[in-house]
């Protein structure tokens, strides 16, 4: 074996010590707020076969699933035609297996795969990893988590509730106060279509509408122009774009706007309801924003679609989801709607650093004491004590050298560690324990007693 | 898109809520005891480039390595050449990346790349899954988690001591009682080989005596006379073979055994001094079993070799780990000593079902209640409720429509839901509510103010 300097692949990330504690701070409040909601804890493999995923999520999509080779002489069935037609036709004879690329389709399958075993209304929450083979870029990375909350089984609205008051309430845990919850639904931009004589362009109109914030109004035109739609046609879309105030006031617009399209109006009450279904809550956080110009890329999105902003942080959203009609119809069971919502925890956590939102005692992540023994003799002292501390719960560490004073004090400060114990035959002998307190710099002679009632958790 | 029956890759599984909580019961006793003895959390990628991976497990272990394979087009630097030579050589040339197949390497990478920041001894703990492209049968599964705990950087037996301390804490928060810990040392199986006149030929004993529990006493002597042992050096392993009893009789016997080899006597004061350790802190836990015949498949052990077995269960070890000199040797960075632990969480679950270890109470992972509506016009009266049930930090849902109560009540059971609020027209009036217990059937009318005192966390 020769020396090698090792790397990452592009777009991975190693999570030492300093940064777990931050990420499973933002993980943990999500998962109490899951739990809080009724929603009840899902995982799914790393491998999917890869029949499962492709077709899922568009041409581009497909490109940027990391297929896994097969094992063992994954040549032997393959013909020199295979080859000859090249990568795209090689693909499927040399793999069959494919890392997720979202939680959402495997969470399709394991739905038709336990359809039977499922109570329906399902609520299920899924923190897990996902990967695509995407060029990485600030926040943009190949191996990323998803935090997903679904509700399927139900078409009722108050799911929608329910969702806005859970991502209101997990970011008001994080201490993110200062964000738009952004709402819009399908059926509007639908109406929209109908209304401006353009009835079954809605992916075009809203694949372009979706980038309104990155190429503006002027780049939106071009592009509808593009997918051919004529300046009177995108003229009609003017008072959409000036469409503002607050929901009740966007409501009533909108209810003329499209008084001559069914769909237009069904998508509208279903914005009212959901607003109703808040206000009757009592529920006193953030109310949505009515947002027409709100389409998000995923074009499987038939209701409600949400997004989270935080305002005055360039990042893009942080949170985001939508009602779909038929997330597993394409595995054979038609008719199931569901509602759910991602949390973007890259981008939060980059938020949270950007803001400076991080509790300080996060900081403190390591063991509550080092204890530290000045001599040879007094490691078997050490390690009566450090049994004792860990008996009473106190998680403890002990330096297993005993090397000079200074180097084992350095060890507590680079690890945060509060509090050190010097263990020598003077403490030994008097059972007074010196403790140092690493911030303060104070120390006092205790007996273990003490020691275990004051730092006792 | 065509519909298609989903299905799993073989090896792998999805997780349910059922699931879910019994191994999150595991993992968070595994943490929280981790954290305990002073480990910090780590986290690497699943992807590593694959000339990491690759000469690190012995050529049956690369095989087992699942390959990415490169995105784009993948043939286009590849030559008909390449094509020829078959699958071997032309893997590296389509893949660069692979899924990990231990926690250890990725690892000994992490230390490497990042040895200028981190403090030393450094202790980390890692709770990831890997993968290995194995044949799958009864427990073992092509992705599946490692629970791993490894102190680096410091040679000192203290460590040894502490894993000891750490798996019996484990293993009894978990209330499997009934194991056997077995220690042994690589030196003294290092000093066997000098002593019988093989010395050099460690690897070869280990492998076979690592069969001993499989293949039997027979089985080992053939594979060592395969292996090129004579039957006379063969018939010089008697005595050990026969070792037993407790660790000071089995430390004295070995004493005179190997007293003629260095490094044998070597591994028998380090077994002796681990013993000293644990005694001298008053630990009250199991003693391990001195072990001689034990020697782990892994061959890159060099001090303690550490084993976990239940007894009366028919499934291997559950845990084990041991010293190694030199970790990161491969990766340019040398002299690096430590010394680990893995748990074996899906064998430690089998085990736990086996056994019905699990706690009862676990059953319910579900909300504390569900709030059930008699019709459309009490949704917002629960819709209300239901948030001062989690403004409160109860864990609740509502059923999302109303349905028959029969049908609500029977979503409670099946999702072992505690207590159900039914909400009608007389309860919005008088303000008592009917709470039902859904396991004495027992039904109560109770003010909002008294719900909530009652099922506060």
């Amino acid at each position: 074996m020769s020396e090698q300097k090792p790397t990452l692949p592009k777009g991975t990330r190693d999570f030492g010590p300093d940064k777990m504690v931050r990420r499973n701070y933002i993980f943990n409040i999500i998962r109490r707020c899951f739990h809080k909601y009724g929603f009840l804890p899902l995982e799914t493999p790393a491998l999917e076969n890869l029949s499962v995923l492709t077709g899922k999520y568009g041409d581009e999509g497909d490109k940027l699933i990391f297929k896994i080779l097969n094992s063992g002489d994954f040549l032997k069935k393959v013909t020199q035609e295979d080859i000859n037609q090249g990568a795209a036709t090689l693909t499927p004879k040399i793999s069959e297996k494919a890392l997720k690329y979202d939680l959402t389709v495997p969470f399709a399958r394991y739905v038709v795969m336990n359809r039977h075993e499922i109570t329906f209304p399902f609520k299920r929450f899924q923190i897990q990893p996902v990967w695509r083979a995407d060029n990485p870029q600030k926040g943009r990375y190949r191996e990323f988590y998803q935090c997903d909350a679904d509700v399927i089984g139900t078409r009722s609205l108050i799911c929608e509730a329910e969702l806005i008051m859970l991502l209101n309430e997990v970011f008001s845990e994080l201490n993110i106060e200062d964000i738009s919850i952004k709402i819009n639904n399908r059926k509007v931009l639908s109406g929209i279509t109908e209304i401006i004589g353009k009835k079954g362009s809605e992916t075009d109109l809203c694949v372009a509408i979706d980038k309104l914030d990155k190429i503006g109004r002027e780049g939106v035109t071009k592009e509808l122009q593009t997918k051919g739609f004529s300046d009177e046609e995108i003229s009609c879309l003017d008072p959409l774009f000036n469409l503002s105030g607050n929901h009740e006031h966007v409501i009533t617009a909108l209810k003329e706007l499209l008084a001559t399209s069914e769909v237009g109006l069904q998508g509208v009450e279903e914005l009212e309801q959901v607003y109703e279904y808040l206000i009757a809550s009592g529920y006193e956080g953030r109310l949505p924003e009515p947002d027409i110009t709100l389409a998000r890329g995923l074009n499987y999105y038939t209701g409600a679609i949400l997004e989270v902003k935080v305002n005055n942080v360039k990042i893009g959203s942080i949170s985001g989801g939508g009602r779909y009609d038929n997330l597993t119809g394409v595995f054979g069971m038609p008719d199931v709607s569901g509602v759910g919502i991602s949390f973007g925890v890259d981008r939060i956590y980059d938020v949270m650093e950007e803001l400076n939102l991080f509790p300080t005692e996060l900081q403190q992540a390591s063991s509550a004491v080092l204890v530290a023994s000045f001599d040879k003799e007094s490691e078997k002292y050490s390690l009566s004590l450090i049994r004792r501390l860990r008996e009473a719960g106190i998680s403890s560490e002990m330096y297993p050298e005993p090397v000079k004073m200074k180097k084992q004090l350095n060890y507590a400060n680079a690890k945060n560690i509060p509090n050190v114990i010097i263990i020598g035959s003077e403490e030994i002998s008097s059972g007074l324990l010196s403790i140092k307190n690493m911030e303060t710099g104070n120390q006092a002679k205790k007996t273990v007693d003490e020691i275990i009632a004051e730092l006792k958790p």
